[in-house]
């Protein structure tokens, strides 16, 4: 079994109310690969210019991931800054500097071809189409997106969704998606558009999951401090990812024990800046804090 | 065993985008008094014009609520009208006319002091304090309050709420009153002011329940249609706090139970104006709504 992942790179300035980093490893593929990297093999594709530095590619191989699909071409990597003001919920992006990620050409590998699960992460969904078509069989598609694409690409996104098995979209996404006000009418309105699963992130307030007979809601882990929300999506994604994909199950038990674990793997990803609340995990933190997570949601039955 | 309640009771107008009513049974007392009195003996004390119909008498006594505490005085009951908009999150005032209310004395028939819980609705922290010398002994003191008193009364407040079992508040509140960011710190906290356990609601989002030692966290139950907002704290109260009195337990455990009742007895009130979404219930719907809500919350532990 192995996972690929398409996404972003990135090379992220933050500021908070505490402190800031400059220039951290960022983007989605970064994130969800790290976090996928606990529970299965991932495979990334993305793009860096050639100002990457080796200490990010050194890093990324540390946890076995396969690099052969992370294209370096000759300018600058992509590069975000934002800052978080008091609750943390809210980015507010300073500057977006697409660079190399302009012109981003998915290059899928020979040997990607034939991995177990896809994840298509937030971009272009014309992208996210072609590399869902040069994948060979994959036993399990998801995909991510964002207001941009529903506001500017809303009927490729749409023929995208129609063809995959779980859609993760946020709250505000899925009312936009769907011209829902209620967030839970928007999930089974995301439903109607064809996937077999959707999962509505509600960031510090939880998460849905949803089949057409199923249906389970879960809150986010109780921290008293988070330090930098930025990835926290992308972690969630890939704790949940790479643990279906390690079940071998594409069903709904599996996905819901997916979501517990990206859940899991978020809390700790906003622990830290970029990917320190991930460096140091190892399996029994993460074991531990799933257990510790469904002692405080378990439900007392009378 | 007994509960008694202290609040309003007000002739509500509300207005949505599908229906509007006017002059409907309201108020935090007739909220909490008819979804305890599923559970508990329930005394309600408040207070009404002479222009309160009689239907609501009987509307109240048919679920066997006390209303020896009561008070009819001459002049007008309570009114409050206000609108929903669109995502059905929050009232838009329109107009709050007093009336009886604002000069309401709390008045505590004898056969009310040997209460075993006393649940002190949102009133003026002064008239709360009061109530709570009256009542002789009771087992478990419980308490809300609003944005205007934090902001008035914050100093009688802050010593009520070190007298009191359990203080419920909206996450607003919780971070108004500790001048925290944070909701999870806002409990924590609200835990150092005095009470033993906190419980910070989060409409659409649920529930967070604390103590020193012990913190659970569930979702609110996944409705996809909401008639009407109005009350579902005090019915979320009323479900908890009766369940707490019945189960003759003040521990943690009791309390969780008591906020997954809470949150089954607000789902139901919100599926109509008014009490009209409790006022056909039986035993039956609530244990099967709650059995419905373990299902969906309940985690996978792997």
């Amino acid at each position: 079994m192995s996972t690929v992942v398409v996404g972003s790179v990135a090379l992220d300035t933050i500021k908070t109310d505490k402190k800031n980093v400059e220039e951290v490893l960022g983007g989605s593929a970064s994130y969800f690969s790290y976090s996928s990297s606990f529970f299965t093999d991932t495979k990334m594709v993305a793009v860096v210019g050639n100002d990457f530095p080796k200490t990010h590619y050194d890093f990324l191989r540390a946890k076995n991931i396969d690099l052969e699909g992370l294209a370096e071409i000759k300018g600058k990597t992509f590069r975000w800054s934002g800052e978080y003001k008091d609750d943390m919920n809210t980015a507010i992006t300073h500057e977006t500097q697409l660079n190399v990620f302009e012109d981003f050409d998915p290059f899928i590998p020979e040997s990607y071809k034939k991995c177990s699960v896809l994840f298509l992460a937030n971009i272009d969904p014309q992208l996210q189409m072609m590399v869902l078509d040069e994948i060979e069989k994959p036993h399990f598609v998801a995909c991510d997106t964002m207001n941009l694409w529903i506001d500017i690409k809303k009927k490729v996104l749409k023929s995208l969704i129609k063809k995959i098995d779980l859609l993760i979209v946020n709250d505000g996404e899925a009312k936009q998606l769907t011209a829902c006000d209620s967030t839970i009418k928007a999930v089974y309105e995301l439903l109607t558009m064809g996937p077999k699963f959707v999962v509505v992130k509600k960031g510090e307030h939880g998460v849905i999951v949803a089949s057409n007979t199923d249906i389970a809601v879960y809150p986010a882990y109780p921290l008293q401090n988070v330090t930098d929300p930025t990835g926290a999506g992308d972690s969630f994604a890939g704790g949940m990812i790479g643990w279906i994909d390690k079940s071998g199950a594409y069903d709904f038990q599996s996905i819901k024990e997916g979501v517990l674990f990206g859940t899991v793997m978020a809390s700790f990803a906003v622990e830290g800046f970029s990917l320190d609340g991930l460096t140091n995990l190892d399996k029994e933190d993460i074991m531990a804090r799933y257990s510790r997570f469904c002692d405080i949601i378990t439900p007392e039955r009378v």
